[in-house]
């Protein structure tokens, strides 16, 4: 039977699946890695001869990791810090693997398992906003994930939304993620809460001054994404990571704001959903791209 | 010979180009129209017949105008206010085109003539700021004009710099077209100037206010760039429009501000330079569309 494998590498774990042509599921992984000595990659090496050893070898295999794909897709180019040994490494050669494994930014991949079998199924144009300790996305529009020049395309996290702001990691001034991700929560609350869910947590307990720097969160939020929604012009807005557990009391006061602030042509208005897949959203996205779906190359 | 047709409605005037398949000028209009009873429409047939009066029946007519093009691109599918008539009218039976006439949003037009002929030619990844009375845009990424689900992509004029400002035409708040545009700068700089780049000319004379007020603009400018570098990751920005005639005193403090606010991966650094083409690019645009180049459909 027909089948592909795509692998998720995180920070902390991989998260692999193994699906037919069609998206059904013939089993998946979920294994821990401590980064050091390149362990995530023998770890990635075994799953595969796993799943290649219980279901046969697979038609194709995809990975996604973080940091920036190179240009031929066979490798990640451009991840500094941390999961050494990772830059360059070529997938196709150390999987062995006779056709060649299409490598993917982790957000990319996401968005693309979000397309493919989650809350954007179908749909042609379409961001994602992964909301946790920074705020990651990408971005598909008109049926073709987005690459750009260096693969960097997508990272809708690093948009100013105050021009007179503090830099963020990648020096864009007041970003969104500075205004909403977990990473400088502290900052934001002079030190009283350590996650952008305890900031909810108090505001839904009746805490004045959480209301008050939640709305601020959410307002910076929806501005974003109009904003995106005007550059990029997607049918649907997909919002997951950590903080999107926080259900309706942030896609509440986001509907609210792109009531005021999204551009509505002929009324026309843009869905915005939670990201369904969780964290398998990336290894199917893997799998996807791997079938040549969503994307140019 | 083989040649295509290139025509751009403005809001005042119309320019058209007919040009061999190789991008070689054979002959250019520029015709004024009054904005009544579609004097627009019949001059552009009037255009189209000179031309092939002259060259022959044409291969291709591409056709460019303001508003957000129909899925099909047959027509103009959103344009309100001005223009009335081109909302849903064939560009293809009207000009009674054996071949479907592709209908492109200005902007857009004006982004692939650049990319075709112009200041990024050879790019396949491309951003074009245009900075007038408001500020327009487009976008191409991986070799593909975005055009979005709405036709609206590319609207880069409409993302927020200051989440708490004002709400912009399309209710985008603190809008860059908001910081630079001259459709607000009475307000920008309290009645003192009539367009930016009577703002520029007293900055360029040492008047402190004008030098405050220009900086805070091209710092808004060089925030929304790098902003849009990180969603769409061009090698290269074009920036155009009316206030691109400052010249260094506009590119001089943009390339500043990239210089604090650009995410420069391995030290990549994107391109920033003028619109070449002036106002020929959206006719060259719409000439390169019709010949099926720089875009998905």
């Amino acid at each position: 039977m027909a089948h592909v494998v795509g692998i998720d590498l995180g920070g902390s774990s991989i998260k692999a699946v193994c699906v037919s042509a069609q998206g059904g599921l013939l089993a998946e992984a979920n294994v821990p890695f401590v980064d050091r000595d390149r362990e995530w990659a023998h770890k990635i090496r075994t799953i595969a001869a796993d799943f290649a050893a219980a279901h046969g070898a697979p038609d194709a295999i995809g990975l996604s990791a973080p940091g920036l794909a190179s240009r031929d897709a066979r490798s990640i180019s451009f991840m500094p810090g941390r999961l050494i040994g990772l830059e360059g490494l070529d997938w196709t050669a150390w999987l062995g693997s006779p056709r060649p494994v299409p490598v993917l930014n982790d957000a990319h991949a996401a968005l693309l398992g979000e397309v493919w079998k989650g809350a954007a199924r179908g749909a042609t144009s379409a961001i994602l906003l992964t909301l946790g300790t920074g705020v990651g996305g990408a971005a598909m529009v008109d049926g073709r994930l987005l690459r750009g020049h260096l693969g960097r395309a997508g990272h809708l996290g690093h948009v100013t939304v105050d021009f007179e702001g503090a830099l963020d990691s990648v020096n864009t001034p007041g970003s969104v993620e500075g205004e909403i991700g977990n990473k400088n929560i502290a900052e934001r609350s002079g030190g009283r809460f350590r996650t952008t869910l305890e900031l909810v947590d108090a505001h839904l307990a009746g805490d004045a001054d959480a209301t008050r720097l939640w709305l601020r969160s959410t307002k910076a939020l929806a501005a974003a994404i109009a904003s995106l929604v005007n550059v990029l012009d997607p049918e649907v807005v997909i919002v997951g990571g950590g903080i999107a557990r926080a259900g309706d009391a942030l896609f509440g006061p986001v509907r609210t704001g792109l009531d005021r602030f999204e551009w509505r042509p002929g009324g026309a208005k843009v869905r915005v959903v939670p990201a369904s897949l969780g964290d398998l959203a990336g290894a199917y996205g893997a799998a996807w791209n791997a079938l040549g779906q969503g994307t140019s190359v």
